[in-house]
């Protein structure tokens, strides 16, 4: 069976993007499920109602998300309800929302999705790799197939969680440095890798947001203000093949597709 | 003319990989110059007089680096006495050593290389922006091919970095994740750009280091002692092909090799 | 001569303060120029034109700041026109505003004021050690009566600043992290010394804020929207003494005033 | 009752320091509990074995620590051992030592200490406040005078833990800035508070380091090897002064003890 990851969706050139070509994604490669970082997706900050609900008209089966996933105080509320719309597992107790969930595919067939958060240059969170752990081995209890996106900055975190849940998972992807990565594998114990999925927004751009906006913010050390780019959109992604008796991964590649104006 | 950049050489594993590997892709591809960032080459950890003349005899032209380079005190001399190895440049004044120079290939073409550094969750350095500007500007007086070694953390500073020099410099290479990028690109000026060129040692690590050790740091938040990784070698980098009168990139290339061991 | 510098306002709780309490110490201590920092008075971030008025028709004489300088934009305009407002000085070059500057007591002794902002857990700007030597260099030539307002979040980089300037200026006092030091010595050369000033705003507080906000923070790691606290304002500060001819410190009195409501 | 609490000890500078005056200090003020952080006091570098040694010979009845901690290793099978010496509580689970216990004063009065580390600009480690609430609510069924030792960088950490805390502990202190704070206090439920105790060491020094090696680690961003000053020893700390039947404090008093040499 596969699944399509696609990376963080930025702003409305994010989300154009993936309205114009998952569903050509979707059959092209007879997808069984779709999960998409979505924390970025209004206006670069955050997600509403109105596109989560855009998301799931559009064949979204999972929305996952991370540190901007609490920039819209509106989302709080349906984090609670939707239980397809998760923010990282790791953050402490008592926040609105979950981390993790099992979603079935149109053919009926389990799939785990756990969302986690890296600590290294980010938030002050929980160990992701204990709370790993802990819901890797529930999950397992309902099915094989187990995807994480972890959410993280540095390389060697995200690198980290890879080896540690080899051969407990069937694919760990990271986001949230909005740059694909290009060491998509395949690890010992059966489970596939890739650092990063890279980003779903205007490719002519300072990871989504206009340059000249991020480059005024480097020089000047002022705290501009960031408006999402539109020129150039891509759509970033992985694409992982997974045996569904074992959940043992078969197959990784990367999806990086240029979008036609 | 053709330039190959390798990526952070890591410790034994990474310097036996270049050993093994660089001559052949020199002549594969027919490469004019080969510039390599060592700051990692020593066990990890910065470089010494021994491993620059193993680099120099293996058919290197110029080595840059990184935040590691003051590792190893012994080197601090040959910052000053060597053109051909350089440090970042952004570095306060006073300090030994170079961040850029002019190069020739047999052929007698000169070639520019400036090393800088990121400021995003690393070190409190002059601006890696305006630095370039003044060596950019000085260099071109003298050559139209430049390459620049941008060694950064976030993405967003990398990215943004190449889009300032887009139109000045030839290529621009991101190194210090040790997981190469997927973005290869040609901008609009001209200018070739990878995020980041990925790392010359082991694979079956946590970038380079024993995966064992750097989980067991993640998890328990002690000061572990790294020790470089040894199994299933690899050779990152990227090569770029560049009009040798106008300085402009024609093709860029990454460059992923197994090395058999 | 006497100096009277006021750690950072905060809000209207700190205004409020300054307001009742700054005549009563300037004729109690018999003060000479009153400097305060003003980078939190509009609302715990950043300052209005309207504020800079209220502070001058207070009394005030010069008004340093700090990171939160630029929170508002409508005092950037100001920065450039009013030059009794100082930023810290070591922003990068082509930014509005200035970092120094001579001002004279009623009796005419001119006092040089240096504003300058740490890099230790804050922003990416230039080195504030080599920033003071020219601005210093600078001033003794105008008058030997130096004050530097090092707006810094680590002591250590703090406690170098006081040691690198001393013999050089007449008083060093760190602000910032809004909690009064009990270090207030006069260094070897005659430099007067305090690690930080401490604040001017509600006391039953965290650090200005209202408690309830701030815990909030640290136990959900969300972005709480922040608000000043009220209750129990005080005013920090502290008094130097200086010898007019020869710049040298005579006296350091830490100011610590609780506001009757 | 009467707690003496001694801020980090640095280096032999340090340990001379509290030698010379931990007895005095102790008659001068009928101390009947010394608690004293020892986390730089092996060359400024966590502790060995002979310290520890050493501290309790001197008559410190307990000894908290930090981030420095694990330094130097040959401590670890100590941590394990010995119950009156003390970790941050709140690193992962698994690692040696403890950080929470109840001693007795020679009188027989039972005294709760906890240790906890801050995570701002610091590790990654648990939540402190809810590592706070379950130690406390376990010491509490022992003891109404609770102590706790808050290892912390950011103000804003440190008195949000204050107040946190406040009414159900008898004192919060902090530590790790190595400055002394002037903000001694009792908060309305009966919890004294200081943001920080300062540091036992050199004080003509960078918080106890030679003051020409941190300026120069400040001037060069490169990895200066620290040495322990050694001139103007100072013995930093506070002292507790706690109603023993209800666990409320009674007073609080800076303690800063110029040593003569
Ligand atoms: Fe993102
Ligand atoms: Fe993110
Ligand atoms: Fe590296
Ligand atoms: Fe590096
Ligand atoms: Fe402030
Ligand atoms: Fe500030
Ligand atoms: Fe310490
Ligand atoms: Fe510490």
């Amino acid at each position: 069976m596969k699944i399509l990851f696609v990376g963080d969706v930025v702003g409305r050139t994010g989300r154009n993007a993936l309205s114009i070509r998952l569903g050509r994604l979707v059959d092209r490669h007879e997808v069984d499920l779709v999960v998409v970082n979505g924390e970025n997706a209004a206006a670069g900050f955050g997600l509403t109602l109105d596109i989560v609900r855009e998301f799931f008209d559009l064949g979204v089966d999972v929305i996952t998300s991370g540190n901007h996933i609490w920039d819209k105080k509106e989302i709080f509320e349906h984090l609670d309800r939707e239980p397809r719309l998760l923010r990282p597992a790791n953050y402490p107790p008592g926040l609105p929302g979950r981390g993790s969930g099992v979603y079935s595919t149109a053919a009926g067939i389990p799939v785990g999705i756990v969302n986690l958060e890296g600590r290294v240059f980010m938030n002050n969170l929980e160990c992701p790799f204990r709370c790993a752990d802990a819901l890797i081995e529930d999950l397992r209890h309902q099915t094989p197939i187990i995807l994480v996106d972890f959410h993280a900055e540095a390389t060697s975190e995200k690198v980290a969680m890879g080896h540690y849940l080899n051969g407990r998972v069937s694919a760990v992807v990271g986001t949230h440095t909005h740059v694909q990565t290009a060491d998509e594998q395949i690890l010992s114990g059966g489970t596939a890798y890739l650092t990063d999925a890279g980003m779903t927004g205007s490719l002519d751009a300072v990871i989504g947001i206009r340059k000249e906006l991020a480059i005024e913010r480097f020089l000047t050390q002022l705290p501009v203000r960031f408006e999402v780019a539109k020129k150039d959109p891509v759509l970033c992604g992985v694409l992982f093949t997974i045996d569904e008796d074992t959940g043992r991964a078969q197959a990784v590649q990367r999806i990086f597709e240029k979008i036609e104006q």
